[in-house]
């Protein structure tokens, strides 16, 4: 029984090279959840078989600075001189439907989506140690050791923003990691929170 | 990877009637948990069948008041002239060898639990409707029909006090509410307030 009809908006960040993505892909493979992943904006150009609205919404930087304008990003950063970020529009449709929307996104668009949306769920990957974190970083291949040292040291500091997300989950294993944040999401439908008033209102208890 | 040593204590409570023995007993016959229950005092006779320290703790009425009067119970009340109540030594013990605790107590007694251990995590099992809460205490055929309004009052003044637990879980099927409550478990385990500064320490981030 599902007390809240509104569904939660739930947020995956955490450091560079942690595996968000990964544990993402495992969550929406999992059984028993009505989840929605929110599809990203960018102005980078799609990659060979990237779809639009699947992969991204791809769109100029005078559409992404439109939208910035009028307000319309729930979060949005630049990367290598592209817009990347969450369109409002597109969450809020699924929330109110009812549907569980998850954003995997840095750390630093969680910060502002915390100001937006203070009642998401705020779920932070984290590596089981730093030097877990340093071999996933180096086992990519694509970035000189130097890089990786910037990568593990802005990784510190992101840890040191954890104490604003409700739960940590490490990512040990992938299944693991996956299996936690669906028992938080069932957890959070329970949360007294969340759920009194609705209660109280369904048995007529005043 | 569980970041908190010690256990966490578990209260399960409820009106009368609303099946907290049955959602417990469920609980306990599902696999994936450590929990240990813990076992009560009481002062009134052992029923045929019931064994000393696993159905209850049988204690005479010096004894217990004795125990009351050293600061040994967690939480205690009186029924019908008889004590029940929690041991602290027996909850104290499993919480610190990293066992899950659960309690089964009357909404009365998690009062007093929420004073001496407000970190224990606090369910409140609810009926789905007042309706079914009344089907339930007649289907006992125990009590005249007054006695029955009178459980419905005090349970509708218990629901008014749920705003003070973490959770409410619904005991609309056994099964559900359950597997609910190790949904809440796992969750808990992974709450930034009780795996912060654990997760910090096993990294070496300061």
């Amino acid at each position: 029984m599902k007390l809240n009809d509104d569904g939660l908006l739930i947020v995956l960040s955490g450091p560079s090279g942690v595996g968000k993505g990964t544990v993402r892909d495992a969550l929406f493979e999992m059984e028993g959840h009505d989840l929605v992943y929110s599809v990203s904006m960018t102005t980078r150009p799609p990659r060979a078989g990237e779809v639009d609205g699947r992969d991204y919404f791809f769109v100029t930087r005078e559409e992404f600075e439109a939208n910035i304008r009028a307000g319309k990003m729930l979060e949005y950063a630049e990367f290598v001189d592209n817009y990347y970020g969450t369109p409002l529009d597109n969450v809020m449709n699924n929330l109110s439907a009812g549907r569980e929307v998850v954003l995997e996104i840095e750390v630093q668009g969680a910060e502002q989506v915390r100001k937006k949306m203070p009642d998401a769920v705020f779920i932070f990957i984290a590596p089981p140690s730093l030097d877990a974190l340093y071999k996933r970083l180096r086992a990519r291949g694509t970035e000189p050791e130097e890089v990786i040292q910037q990568r593990i040291e802005k990784a510190k500091r992101e840890i040191n923003l954890a104490y604003k997300y409700d739960y940590i989950v490490v990512n040990d294993t992938v299944e693991n990691a996956a299996d936690k944040i669906l028992a938080i999401i069932r957890s959070e439908h329970a949360s007294v929170k969340r759920v009194l008033k609705q209660y109280k209102k369904m048995l007529g208890v005043e």
